[in-house]
C-alpha cells in the first residue's frame, strides 16, 4: 500500500475507498480541556485529501482538571489513575458526540474516533525497575469506554508504539504537519506553542522522511505557572502577555535559564511537565525573588525564554536546511502578542503567519492531527517520523478498539 | 457474521478462511510467571475447530516478581507502573518467541499474539474521583512492545471493553470454556483454582448465553499467604497440601471466615487480591493465633474455606440448572490432593475430572483461552459472557496493535 509520502504500510486496511470521517480528540499537557476536530480524510488520492468539517474545545470541569493535574506526578496512586482513565474516557466520548453534532452528522456517519487522551506521565528516558530498565508513557481516556459510549471504532494510545521501536513517543504531530502544510517550493516551519513549544521543519518539496521536528523547550508552561505565583493564584495565565509587555526581560536571569542542558541537546528530543513544570517554575520564581525582579520583568523574562529557545533551536538545528521561508505559528502562544512580536523579530526574514491561512485554524490542528494519525492506523500506514522521535524504524501507531454490539 | 455459539459480531474480520495460529499469553493474580499456549484456531467451521500445538510456563525472575507484587497496591506509583508496563511487554514477547519455538514454528508463521497481561489492579466497583465515579482495571505488558519485538499483530487488554458496558471485566475464560468443553448431553462445570477460584457452568446443549460463571472466592491465594507466614517465609505454598493434610479444619474459624459478605453475594461477581490478599491473610493469621490454632490446623482451615466456598457456590447459584454431571478441575489447586479429595467428597455425585481428558492440559487452559479471545477479536466476534460478567451487552474485547515495519 503506497502512502504517497514515503512511508510503508502493513497489509491491513480497515477503511474502504470512500473518504472516512474521523473525529480527532486531544487534551494537551496544560490540561485545559478536550479539543475535537471532525475531519474528512482519504478516498483514493495519495497523500490523502483532507477537509476540516468542524472543531470545538470543551474545558474540563474544575474537579476533573484538579484530578488530572493531581495525577501528573511520578507517585500518583495506581487506583486514582485507573479510575480517572475510565472517567476521562466518558468525557472524551461526550465531546466526540458534541463534535459530530457540530459537523451536522449523526454518530453513525462517523467512521472512527482517534483519541490522543490526556498525558499524565511521559518518560522517554529509561528508569530502573524489577531488575531491568524501561521508558514509558501514560495517556488516560480509556478507548474501550469511548467505543462503548459512541458505538464507533476507536484508535488511541499512539505514543507507546513509537517508544517500542526506540523513539521518544513525541512529537507525533509532524506526520500531520507534513500532510497539512508541506509545500513543493517553500521551506516551512510549523511552530506550535502549547505548554511545551515544538517545531517541525518541512523542507521544500520534502517527503516525510526529510521532516525534522522536536520540542524546543517551554511554550506557555513556565509563563503560566509564574503568572499564577506572581498573582497569588488570581491569574492562571498572563492574558495577551499584558504583564510581560509592561516589563523588561532580565538578561542575567535569562542567561541562567538558557543554561538548562535540555536546550543544547541535539534532536530528537522531547520534554514536558517533568522538566519544566511546577518544580522548575518554583525554582525560577525563587531565583527572581533573590534577584529582586518585579513580576512584570519576571514574566517578560519567561516570554523571552520561550522566544529565545525557539530562535536558538532554529539556528542550531535547522542550519543545514537553508533559508526558512515561512513560520506557521500555532497553539495558545500564537495568540500572545508578546510572543508573536518577539518571534517575528527573532526569526526575520522568515514570514511569520498562522494556521488559518491554510484552512486549518491552529486551535483545531492538534485534534485534526490525531484524526490523521487514526486514519493512517486504520490504513495500516506507519505515521511516526523516525527523524523526529528518534525511532529506529517506522511504526503503525495506536491501538484499535472495536465497538460493542 | 454468525459465530455459531449465539453471539453476534461486528463487520470487521482481520483473519482469512485459513486456520489462524494464535499464541495466548497470561500471567495470573499469583504472579508466578507467564503461561503461553500456541493454538491453531478456526477455518470455516463455527464454532471454530481448535488444536493446542504447544504450551509452556516461564517463571518471572525474582526481581520482576517482586516489582509486580509491589505494584499490586492502590497507591503503587504511576512512574513504576509505567516502566513496569514496558518491561513486562518485553518479557511477554520473549515468552511468545519461546512458545513459537516450542511449537516448531518460526514467528512469521504466527498469525497473532493475544496477551492478557499481568493484572496489578482490578476494581469493578466504582470509586469517586474528579467529581465523578469510575471502576477500572490495569493489566501490564505493553502490547506495542510485544508487537515491536515479535513483528506480529497483538490483541491485548481484554477487560476494559466488558467493564465499559457495565460488566465486572471478569471472568473472561467462560467464552473459551464454552468453546473447549461444552457438551450436547452433559451439564459440566469448569472449576479453575488459581489464586482465586472460579466456576463456569456449561448447561447441557447450552449455547454461550446460557453459561453462568463467577469467582467463588479464594483459590490458593489465602493458603499460599498463610503457608508463607506459618513457615516464617520458608515456604511460598503448602506443597501438595502436605501441612494441611496433617491438620484438622477448625470449625469455629471456618464459620467466621464463611461470614465474609463476598460469598453470599449473587453472581455476577469477581474478586482478587484486593479482597483476599495480604491484608486478609494477615487478619486470618492473627485470628488463628488468638484461637491458638496450629499451623497444620490453620492451613487445613484455609483449604476447607476454598472447598466449602466452592461447594456452597454450586448449591446456591447453580441450583436451578439440574444435576451437574462432570466437574473439570483446573489451575494450580487441581494438583493439590487435599483440595481434590475435599471437592470430590463435597461435590458428589458429580464426577470430578481434569482438563487433560479433553485434550487441554489445565496448565495450558488460561493461556489458550486468551488465544481464543484474541482470535474472536480479530474476527470481530463478541466474547464476553454478559451473564457471567454482568455486562449490559455483548462486547468485542481487547485492543488490536499492529506491528512496526
Amino acid at each position: 500500500v503506497p502512502d504517497g509520502i514515503g512511508l510503508p504500510a502493513v497489509n491491513i486496511d480497515l477503511l474502504g475507498n470512500e473518504p472516512a470521517i474521523i473525529i480527532g480528540l486531544m487534551s494537551g499537557t496544560s490540561a485545559d480541556g478536550i479539543d475535537a476536530a471532525v475531519m474528512q480524510v482519504g478516498g483514493v488520492s495519495r497523500p490523502p485529501a483532507w477537509k476540516l468539517l468542524a472543531h470545538l474545545a470543551a474545558p474540563w470541569s474544575t474537579a476533573l482538571r484538579g484530578a488530572i493535574l493531581g495525577a501528573c506526578r511520578p507517585d500518583a496512586p495506581l487506583q486514582h489513575i485507573c479510575a480517572l482513565d475510565v472517567l476521562l474516557g466518558d468525557e472524551f466520548a461526550r465531546v466526540a458526540q458534541y463534535a459530530a453534532t457540530a459537523a451536522g452528522l449523526p454518530m453513525s456517519a462517523v467512521t472512527a474516533i482517534a483519541s490522543h487522551g490526556q498525558t499524565v506521565w511521559h518518560q522517554p528516558e529509561p528508569m530502573e525497575i524489577g531488575g531491568g530498565r524501561a521508558a514509558g508513557t501514560v495517556q488516560l481516556g480509556e478507548p474501550a469506554v469511548i467505543a462503548a459510549r459512541t458505538g464507533r471504532v476507536v484508535v488511541a494510545d499512539f505514543r507507546p508504539a513509537d517508544m517500542a521501536v526506540g523513539g521518544q513517543g513525541a512529537p507525533l504531530v509532524p506526520f500531520a504537519d507534513c500532510l497539512l502544510f508541506a509545500d513543493i517550493k517553500e521551506t516551512r516551519v510549523v511552530q506550535n506553542i502549547g505548554g511545551i513549544a515544538n517545531a517541525t521543519l518541512l523542507p521544500a518539496g520534502g517527503a516525510l522522511q526529510d521532516v525534522v521536528a522536536f520540542d524546543s523547550g517551554p511554550g506557555n508552561m513556565v509563563m503560566d505557572a509564574l503568572a499564577l505565583r506572581c498573582t497569588d493564584g488570581r491569574l492562571a495565565c498572563d492574558l495577551d502577555g499584558a504583564i510581560a509587555a509592561s516589563g523588561q526581560a532580565d538578561a542575567a536571569l535569562l542567561a541562567e535559564l538558557l543554561e538548562h542542558p535540555y536546550f543544547a541537546r541535539r534532536p530528537p528530543k522531547s520534554t514536558g511537565r517533568e522538566q519544566f513544570g511546577g518544580e522548575y517554575a518554583d525554582a525560577v520564581y525563587s531565583r527572581a525573588v533573590e534577584l529582586g525582579l518585579s513580576s512584570a520583568d519576571l514574566l517578560a523574562t519567561a516570554a523571552a525564554l520561550t522566544i529565545e529557545t525557539i530562535g536558538r533551536a532554529y539556528s542550531d538545528f535547522f542550519a543545514g536546511f537553508g533559508r526558512i521561508d515561512t513560520v506557521i505559528l500555532g497553539g495558545g502562544g500564537a495568540r500572545n502578542p508578546v510572543l508573536v512580536a518577539g518571534l517575528r523579530a527573532r526569526l526575520a526574514p522568515a514570514r511569520v503567519t498562522s494556521h488559518v491561512e491554510f484552512g486549518m485554524p491552529d486551535e483545531a490542528k492538534e485534534a485534526a492531527a490525531f484524526a490523521l494519525l487514526g486514519y493512517s492506523t486504520l490504513r495500516g500506514i506507519a505515521s511516526n517520523v523516525p527523524s523526529a522521535t528518534g525511532a529506529a524504524r517506522p511504526a503503525v501507531l495506536g491501538k484499535i478498539c472495536l465497538p460493542p454490539l
